[in-house]
């Protein structure tokens, strides 16, 4: 896995998250000299690249020097004390601006930490910094460009982050999903992206597109790092209705341990099998035969078809209304995928609303199902590799089912495109099971590894 | 109170549900005997007053000697062993048909109890019969007649539930509300309603009007019975999403229970007080000089006024939507009023069906500032007494409010109109606090019976 490749022991920009917490816990490194050297990355490679929307050195140092002072006081130390994270830009922050990947809210200074901000503050987080994002988190591209080719998108609407990471400039990077906006661009840059069960982390500072669809995830390089940070991420929020009181998720002690028995897979095309490229179509005939046993193909019935539908339904309608404010204020400002969006969300009837949101139900436990048999689904994460061009994030299509219905996904890069470039291969897990399924997607990266010596299947 | 104004010693149709259950558990009459009696009442009175949908007097005995011998057995009794109960016919039931106040449900037999019937059932219950509802619980009129004058509505929807309690056929029943369909037929019919917090009690199984409205409640004599028939329903069914995990909210162990200090009480006019009838708002002067300190009046800022029109897009699009198979199944059997309602829901598009639910939200919180000072909100049940004729239920707009935001409320039968027909007076409690919300009425009734001496204000 790409961790691998990035990870060196002189450069702590190259770290992975728990590498970084080991050594600054164990006194071999302070917070300090971590953020200089993620400032440093972030000066040699950002200009080219164009993650971030806003990084102050001063601030990263002061905070860093604040961290430092607090692990010296001999204070217990939070699960990421000294850990460098980026926050998407339409996740509000008290210290920097939020300014929501739109010209309409350049400036914006928001009065207080989202939840889940202030929560990875409570870890021991080393804010770094906001990373680029689409336009309000939708289609209309950010200015970043893909690690692996500069000529390609990196995919949304949670690019800057998916492209910091990719870059070795950080190693965790908090992203949000209504569509595909983790899975896509974590199949692009070629890393790990993680978007948890729906209602798994607060989303109350978080710019709303669709209550029902929105969620919170992350991106690393390694399935451990992403649970490490969405584990600190998680947990109910009063502000946030779609948040439970449970038991916190333990996603990195699940996921660092080994299957009981070996996981059984279920091979799922979904409803936008015919968007994959005909490389990606091979690639997973491929991995069907590197798994063998472990796998089985399960056909969904033509019904999930009305998938894209509700899920269409569900995002318009729910961006006309929690969008309301910026067509009012600035019409011209929005780019005309947005003002064509809101005029079609405009349009949608709460009956049609009413029946989308009963079509996630029915599907749901039609999904459920599956997971009664099957510990994952596998399946792409995106149609091929990233398509060129800057003017387009990529197709959402691999996601939408999955984001309807709630359940929690993640892309492990362990494919290559015809170009040499990187394609995700999709788990998808029960909802509420979310240390299982980042548990299986160790141990199917652990696998090919092994069965292919390489590490990547070649499509 | 009116129940001692209905209870003989010598008829069990007569007594109270805590007088029944003790009575058959200690021995001094069997459920067989408790039976007999209510069907004797319900064959002399219901004719004239059409409570009932469907009694089958040879069930009812079958079942009464079914709790005579788990009785006999020794096994524990439920907390309403031998308590009748009658259940709204919008309630599914698998022994008696459920016809939803319309006839393209009739001779429905759904396939199982709904949640709420399975867990009276196993509280040891005497279900009774189905009780009159409206068609499909909206506001077109059963043939029920209001028991203190047959020229007059019982009020809707949960017509035959108020008007069986009100008649002395049974000590319980069960109702819905969606706007005021509990409250405003216990005014009316000069008895206990109580309107649980949205989500207490399943809905499973019982008609869905609009599943952020629809909430189940109960119809008693006294205060303590509708808490002891509440209890036995409430609790998290997976079934309904709106029910929650939670302890159990020992209603009856709370309303028996003395208020450690003296309650205090903000009354509010709130946003229907123009409907109101003069010697309603001349009967709530005398109230409030009888209450002297223990109540302030508290003015709701205009924002109220949206209440009505969020409620209103709220179960339009609803109804639209969950009864659309009436619609195409039956168009011309609906009344005209159901026609014009779901042509009415039909057009409200998402955007404003979004915006409903988020001023439920605003107004819930506005509300819950007056919470933190006082323990419950005293208000109007209904404009007045029940109004002359049987074409209309009368007006739910006392109700509106309250049940938009999902507060528990209770309607207490203390006032009387100008006819003489009693006018109930609305207490309305913080979300979450129904047991405190039946103390506070508890201590209301016995307050205003000690300081009038004959129990009730004459408007």
């Amino acid at each position: 896995m790409a961790a691998e490749k990035t990870t060196a022991a002189s450069d702590p920009a190259g770290w992975t998250a728990v590498e970084t917490r080991e050594r600054v816990a164990g006194g071999e490194v302070t917070v300090a000299t971590v953020a200089e050297a993620v400032l440093a990355r972030i000066a040699a490679e950002d200009e080219a690249i164009g993650a971030f929307a806003f990084v102050d050195a001063a601030r990263v140092r002061a905070e860093a020097r604040r961290l430092d002072g607090h692990r010296v006081s001999g204070r217990p130390l939070g699960p990421l004390h000294g850990v460098p994270v980026a926050i998407k830009d339409v996740i509000d922050t008290a210290d920097m601006p939020t300014e929501n990947g739109t010209v309409l809210d350049a400036g914006r200074r928001p009065d207080r930490d989202a939840t889940l901000v202030a929560r990875l503050k409570a870890a021991g987080a080393l804010v770094v910094g906001k990373t680029a994002a689409t336009e309000l988190a939708f289609l209309h591209p950010a200015r970043t460009r893909n690690p692996h080719d500069p000529e390609r998108t990196p995919g949304g609407s949670s690019s800057g982050s998916a492209a910091a990471v990719a870059a070795g400039m950080v190693p965790l990077a908090v992203g949000t999903q209504t569509a595909g906006s983790v899975i896509r661009p974590a199949s692009f840059c070629g890393i790990v992206g993680f978007k948890p069960t729906h209602g798994l982390v607060s989303r109350a500072g978080v710019l709303q597109l669709a209550a029902p669809l929105d969620t919170v995830g992350g991106f690393a390089r390694t399935v451990e790092d992403v649970a490490l940070l969405v584990d600190a991420m998680a947990g109910h929020d009063p502000a946030d209705p779609d948040t439970r009181v449970e038991a916190p998720p333990q996603l990195f002690s699940i996921a660092s341990s080994r299957p009981p028995v070996r996981p059984d897979l279920a091979f799922v095309r979904g409803p936008a099998w015919d968007e994959a490229a005909a490389e990606t179509k091979a690639a997973f005939a491929e991995l069907q035969e590197v798994l063998g046993e472990a796998v089985a193909t399960v056909q969904l019935p033509d019904i999930f078809h009305e998938a894209a539908s509700a899920h269409r339904r569900l995002v318009t309608a729910g961006m006309a209304r929690n969008l309301r404010r910026y067509g009012e204020s600035g019409w011209d400002a929005l780019s005309e995928t947005m003002q064509a969006t809101l005029a079609e969300g405009r349009a949608v009837t709460a009956v049609d609303y009413l029946s989308a949101l009963d079509w996630r139900e029915v599907l749901g436990v039609g999904l459920d199902r599956i997971f009664e048999r099957y510990d994952a689904i596998v399946t792409p994460a995106t149609p091929g590799e990233a398509p060129h061009g800057l003017g387009s994030t990529g197709s959402p299509a691999f996601s939408v089912l999955w984001t309807l219905c709630g359940l929690p996904s993640v892309s492990l890069p362990l494919l290559q495109g015809p170009h040499g470039l990187p394609v995700g291969v999709q788990l998808v897990g029960r909802r509420g099971y979310d240390g299982r399924l980042l548990r299986t997607a160790r141990w199917l990266a652990a696998h090919i590894a092994a069965a292919t010596q390489g590490g990547e299947c070649h499509g």
